[in-house]
């Protein structure tokens, strides 16, 4: 590792702190470094808040002058809720800037690079480019799609093992994994599950971290037929917002109850193969959705990877083996015939989650 | 690393280079050490012929006065078919015998131990003593319950899918993984498989490794109704032996015409089960298996499952993912109800082979 992988990885590291904050903005780490000291240091904390630049020159002050500025993502050129920050940078002194990676942002894309160059600061990029686009995956596949990130979290048996037969889940995994699934839960915008889900567990979708506190990600339901219970979790626990997904001939009465206690809905036609997911995705991005965790059930998960809409796995396998010839799978829906039908995804790592293997992949 | 674990390592490594090829021994390896030097190595190359410490000895000579002997399993105290070694040890001059475990062999079981410490040696026992049990897991598992070893080897998509409802299951795995699965059955004594695997896939179950030779191993399959075709591959392939496990009421004639072409017949009861393995592997190891490689499918894998009869997990996972409802998993049989009647095994390793994931585990 080179003195500018140092200083970026830095700097990464920063932005990384604050992952979930920033949304639907990227997350950015700054760093300023002056004759092999850090002068200056910063995070772009939250949206409609300063860049991490600004941050940093602020600590900086004179220091600036002749420095080098690492950033994790390109300087902004244009005026959002904050002035560009390529001007800024222009204007600070450094004599050096090295970014990790080109900003995806179409009003970018560029240009901001471009600013410095044409100042006369010498500007080197894609230090650390990897790992600066996987730490803003999200953020990049929503510049490039216009749909919100989709993460498909499951927890099998060492046997492939969803559930039993008759649902039943509780618990595959330990309680790293499990905690691990809360602390995802506070950095994503929305969790989306299977009306089947709500009916065999109940569950309330919220985020419990031991020490409390947490964001609470709007809760998506797929529901064509609106067999939600009034009762269900989903429904009378308020501490997160409930969206409804469902079609235009659902129950215009039922509508009216679960509006009542305060319920969102959204339409959307529907395909032989279920609810339309692509034109879902895009109304949810419209809706300032950045990111949905996928937390099945096991048809729901098939429609999404036929659909090509997963953009990453997030896979728990814990030490137990079920068997059982109905048992549920994590992704179930139509049988192919051959293997060839199977899609590649390409496995990013591999870890031990407690007792539990965690496997993070991609699609290829 | 201390000196004890140096040696003792390389004494293991030496063991492992013969692994599967002693059964129905164990592996062992030993190294004499003088002065800081290695006078002699030796390993107990196949049933028969002489063990380690002998060839360690005959290369150590009169270096082995007052030397070191460092051995990964107990020396045997018994008469087989070769004189007990315990008794070399004593008249070679050692002045200490480090061990790394006892031998589970009920009939040394600490004798060969006792007989050096009597002589007045210095005795030290366990010394990477988890590895060499590991080492010799399989020896270790017939001393103690008279049955072979039984490995599960499957392999699945990430989402926990062996084949397409249709069975289609080639290839799930890269050819690395796939290479493994050859060098392991010329490994083992013998390969397991049901029925339905043979129908589905007419797999001819021999080894073939890149640079050929091997060992192939005794090909056994479960067919309680004798629908095994003449034609199969289990049945022309004449490289290894086929034994077929089927009940007392099978067809007479089936049996003749399966003799013809060399089959061989175990006869074991049915019970609600199946075909009752326990009888099946106490009647196995009779005849000399000592360890069976269990490749499926499905319903085979289950029956061992909930039989208790599977002492290692071998997984390899995929980087697929293939869905379907009816798609087959490697453990189907009976379904339960609850998670909680899953069977906890205890994850060894997690690794990388090829672009697969291999799992190794133990039964807790």
């Amino acid at each position: 590792m080179n003195n500018d992988q140092y200083y970026m990885k830095l700097a990464l590291d920063l932005a990384a702190s604050a992952k979930g904050k920033t949304n639907p903005n990227p997350v950015v780490g700054a760093v300023i470094v002056k004759d092999g000291v850090i002068a200056g240091t910063g995070i772009h904390r939250k949206a409609g808040e300063p860049h991490a630049e600004v941050h940093a020159f602020k600590m900086a002050g004179d220091y600036a002058k002749n420095a080098t500025l690492y950033v994790t993502l390109e300087p902004c050129s244009h005026y959002g809720k904050t002035p560009p920050c390529a001007n800024l940078v222009k204007e600070s002194g450094v004599r050096r800037v090295v970014v990790a990676t080109q900003d995806p942002n179409p009003e970018v894309a560029g240009r901001g690079i471009s600013i410095l160059r044409d100042a006369g600061i010498e500007v080197e990029v894609g230090v650390l480019e990897k790992e600066a686009q996987r730490l803003n995956e999200r953020f990049i596949h929503n510049m490039i799609t216009n749909r919100p990130f989709v993460i498909s979290k499951y927890a099998t048996t060492l046997d492939g093992k969803l559930a039993t037969h008759t649902g039943h889940s509780k618990w595959i995994t330990g309680e790293e994994s499990r905690h691990s699934v809360h602390l995802l839960r506070d950095e994503v915008d929305a969790i989306l599950i299977g009306i089947g889900t709500v009916l065999a567990d109940n569950p309330s979708l919220t985020t419990r971290l031991p020490e409390g506190g947490g964001k609470n990600p709007i809760r998506i339901i797929l529901d064509s037929e609106l067999r939600v219970p009034l009762d269900a979790n989903v429904v009378q626990v308020s501490d997160a917002k409930t969206v409804i997904v469902t079609q235009e001939n659902a129950s215009v009465d039922k509508i009216a109850d679960l509006s009542e206690k305060g319920i969102e809905f959204i339409i959307v036609p529907k395909t032989d193969a279920g609810l339309d997911l692509r034109i879902l995705m895009e109304e949810l991005y419209k809706k300032g959705i950045t990111d949905v965790l996928l937390e099945g059930g096991s048809e729901v998960n098939a429609s999404f990877l036929r659909a090509g809409l997963i953009d990453k796995y997030l896979i728990y396998v814990a030490p137990k083996l079920l068997g059982g010839r109905n048992s549920l799978t994590p992704f179930s829906g139509i049988n192919v015939d051959t293997m060839d039908e199977a899609m590649d995804v390409s496995i990013s790592s591999v870890d031990m989650s407690g007792e539990d293997i965690c496997i993070i992949a991609y699609p290829k």
